[in-house]
């Protein structure tokens, strides 16, 4: 069954993409079965990752790259994460309204992603979905997170080039997210370039970019601009993510981030593997030696060698 | 030495204090000989978490509760955490002007955590460094952080009455917060209340607080308002708080807390252990078998099978 639901998928059946993704999202048991099936053909697709903060424009510009690649004939699925909020899920990303013009057209493929079932957690999820889309033939998966903080950077990390968005007059929100972004992007784009304060953000943003230290081999990122309302600059930023990409290809860098994905996954799942063990583990068990911490006759550190002492 | 620094911090020098707090920071060595020093005199102060999103005026509060609780003749400690970059370390919440009247009070201790560098992570640096104040004899304990993502929950979770702060006109941000919000919150206060709109704000949250779900004996989190900045409803606030802590203590709630946290610590230095032995886990080791996720020729879930063989 999950053969068929894989092959259809390939054939490029939108119901079938999703349920599979739906696999992943619920941490289903067949997703063992279903990764070890796609093993082989992870790496096909380029993964780019999109973030911001919210009413930079995410959404539109998401819309505007869909629009760019499919007229460069290239199939494109749109993965919306939001690690924002363990309790609301997907549902800050859940503005789709302009992707509405995509949604008859079989070369494009939207999908929200809520993870809070998962035992590996949102970057595991995140890359297991991304196989399921590279499987699925998709030639660019555009990868939409919100903000920067600790959830978004372990999901840029599941991506091959990340993309950070920024607009003018976002006030203190941006400025401060700014030291945190820097260390993520490897190109970054100014939208609303037409706003006022638009030339200010890009001035500041390469100052900053200039600032950071990097060894001589290393890319230093571009700041675009772009209105993506209009669809102004995304060519460009699409050659810009092309140029990254053939530079952390050549570099090394890429094979350097794909392993370290690989390690980051292999080692959520079985810290998720061992975390579920401890209740049991031990002679006295998770919950008597935590009652003991709490009653203030034993500290954490002895107890978590009672509980390492028994393997 | 140790005990030296411990009895000089109980005898109330805040210099003794900080360096304790370093110490959990830095995630030294000495660590867990302090922790079990410590461990018998846990659960001594009231602990208070206060959060919100940037502009609804955590400091204000915080400075505003710090002046009552002085009136009281309380010794107050405030901790604020910041973990919404893994970057920027205690940056946004590097405004303490308005606590420069406290300090010079040898009764007000106030510091900024970054913990980028503690193995157990955010919440169990946080919970460690209330067990430092709480020897250091602060009867009451503010732990102050910003928003509501995953990590401000975790560290939520490490006092014993948390209060969520909001502010009329902060737009979509606190709006989408709010289902996030409703479930870490014990009391809710709407600060800048002669502000438009805050008795719009005080009535949505009063009508989501009644919706959600709890069962009978469960607490109603009350909806408060203040003007922080002059100190209106802060005594208010003050003696909601202690209703709370009344309640909680009598219906068994604090007592399945602290044991939730102490369990929830005593986790994290477990993993925290188990992942620092990984990489040299197994026959082939974590390096070697995510090379082999990263080309394609293994999946992830046999991968960790292999490291887990091996115990």
């Amino acid at each position: 069954m999950l053969p068929d639901l894989i092959a259809a998928a390939s054939a490029g059946r939108p119901r079938a993409v999703g349920r599979l993704i739906s696999l992943v999202e619920n941490d289903a048991p067949e997703l063992r079965e279903l990764m070890a099936l796609l093993a082989a053909g992870s790496g096909r697709a380029r993964v780019v990752g999109l973030t911001g903060a919210p009413g930079v424009g995410k959404s539109t510009t998401v819309a505007a790259l869909v629009t760019a690649l499919r007229a460069r004939d290239d199939r494109v699925a749109v993965l919306a994460v939001d690690p924002s909020s363990p309790f609301s899920g997907g549902a800050l990303l859940g503005d789709r309204v302009r992707m509405q013009r995509h949604a008859l057209d079989p070369g494009v493929f939207i999908r929200s992603m809520a993870t809070r079932g998962h035992l590996g957690g949102l970057a595991v999820a995140a890359s297991q979905a991304i196989r399921v889309l590279e499987a699925a033939g998709f030639g660019t998966i555009v990868v939409e997170t919100v903000g920067v903080g600790q959830s978004e950077v372990e999901v840029a990390e599941q991506v091959d080039a990340t993309v950070v968005l920024l607009a003018p007059g976002m006030g203190d929100g941006i400025q401060a997210a700014k030291a945190g972004v820097l260390e993520i992007g490897d190109l970054f784009v100014v939208n609303k370039s037409d706003r006022d304060g638009a030339h200010a953000v890009v001035r500041e943003l390469r100052a900053m970019v200039a600032l950071a230290e990097r060894s001589a081999q290393d890319w230093r990122p571009p700041v675009l601009t772009a209105s993506a309302v209009d669809g102004t600059g995304i060519p460009e930023l699409l050659d810009a993510v092309d140029g990254f990409l053939a530079h952390a290809a050549g570099s090394g860098l890429l094979e350097r981030r794909r392993r370290q994905r690989a390690r980051r996954e292999v080692e959520s799942l079985v810290l998720a593997r061992l975390r579920a063990s401890l209740p049991a583990r031990g002679r006295l068990g998770l919950d008597t030696l935590a009652a003991e911490v709490a009653a203030g006759r034993l500290d954490p550190y002895t107890a978590a060698d009672r509980l390492l002492q028994v393997s």
